[in-house]
């Protein structure tokens, strides 16, 4: 395989990218060296500059992330995702001022996903370090993720927390990623105790 | 801006890669370090691999390129392209056994594209080189294919070479690069004197 043929044959593996998407993309490439080169070296340096925060999960290049070490956001407020990338689309909506947990996952037994793979216990122990007052479960509205937020709403019994999860708004089967910002604002003020 | 954002604002430069893609894109990526590690040695790679053919004009990594130095091909019949992808998509169609000639673009005076701007004068050498017996202009069915159709035919009067156009079959306005192979494989088929 020669240079040209291994470059579509990897841009084919991106998500929502086929095979005429990648040959399109790689003369499109070829078209602009520079680009080629910022390509490069971003794709260089994108693992050794962003990391996970300790603290939250989040994608991060500082260790807390920037929300993590803001004294100027609600730490009492915790938002609860499924994964890193949906924290950007809330961030986005400009809605909430509160913290983010990422789970790192929704329970899912089929798939060998159980709650120890996820990161309930140090949810819990944030639940005490920040002094929690609300956990809002920002859940896909999903058999996992209704799952995930039974397991969490029975974990936590007891807790001097309230649990919420994002309002209906969202369409059932749907996928938080894909949600206009209206819809989502929508979501976050219509959201009700569980 | 951080290191995902500058990736995500690259992978949006890309054709057909709108902002959510490229957020989806570079997640993913980020959750693949060999994959990050692959592209990003085939980016820095392909334009010290990629070279044009001195030939035919099309991205090659040996000079003369493997099609212009089979001899298994029929060099009297040469295939004029706009631009060097349009040879992937004709070779994939596996009808097509002469050579090609790369044009670098279509007569567009309102672009500043212009005759001379186009390798014409590489083709007419070609012709006697070649000892060529036809001139097959795979062009895209637009104006513009179809003003750089007449100028070549003109051009080229006198000449004791064949000139032909692919046949109908593609839909008028369309382009060269999405159609189905069948169709492809018909144009070739039908294609007319002019």
């Amino acid at each position: 395989m020669n240079a040209l043929d291994r470059l579509i044959a990897l841009f084919s593996k991106l998500p929502g990218i086929g095979k005429k998407s990648a040959g399109r993309i790689t003369y499109h490439i070829l078209d602009n060296p520079a680009l080629a080169a910022a390509l490069a070296k971003e794709l260089s340096n994108l693992h050794q500059a962003v990391k996970r925060c300790g603290v939250c999960g989040a994608f991060t290049e500082t260790d807390p992330c920037p929300i993590c070490a803001d004294p100027a956001r609600d730490h009492s407020l915790i938002c609860v995702i499924e994964c890193a990338q949906d924290l950007r689309i809330i961030e986005e909506g400009r809605e909430f001022n509160g913290v983010y947990h990422v789970l790192g996952g929704l329970i899912a037994p089929l798939e060998g996903v159980s709650p120890a793979n996820l990161t309930i216990d140090k949810l819990i122990e944030r639940i005490g370090k920040n002094n929690a007052r609300e956990l809002i479960l920002a859940l896909n509205p999903t058999v996992e993720g209704d799952t995930t937020a039974l397991y969490i709403q029975k974990t936590l019994k007891g807790y001097p927390v309230e649990i919420t999860r994002l309002a209906s708004g969202m369409p059932v089967g749907g996928n938080i990623e894909y949600i206009d910002k209206l819809t989502l604002s929508r979501s976050f003020r219509g959201r009700v105790k569980i």
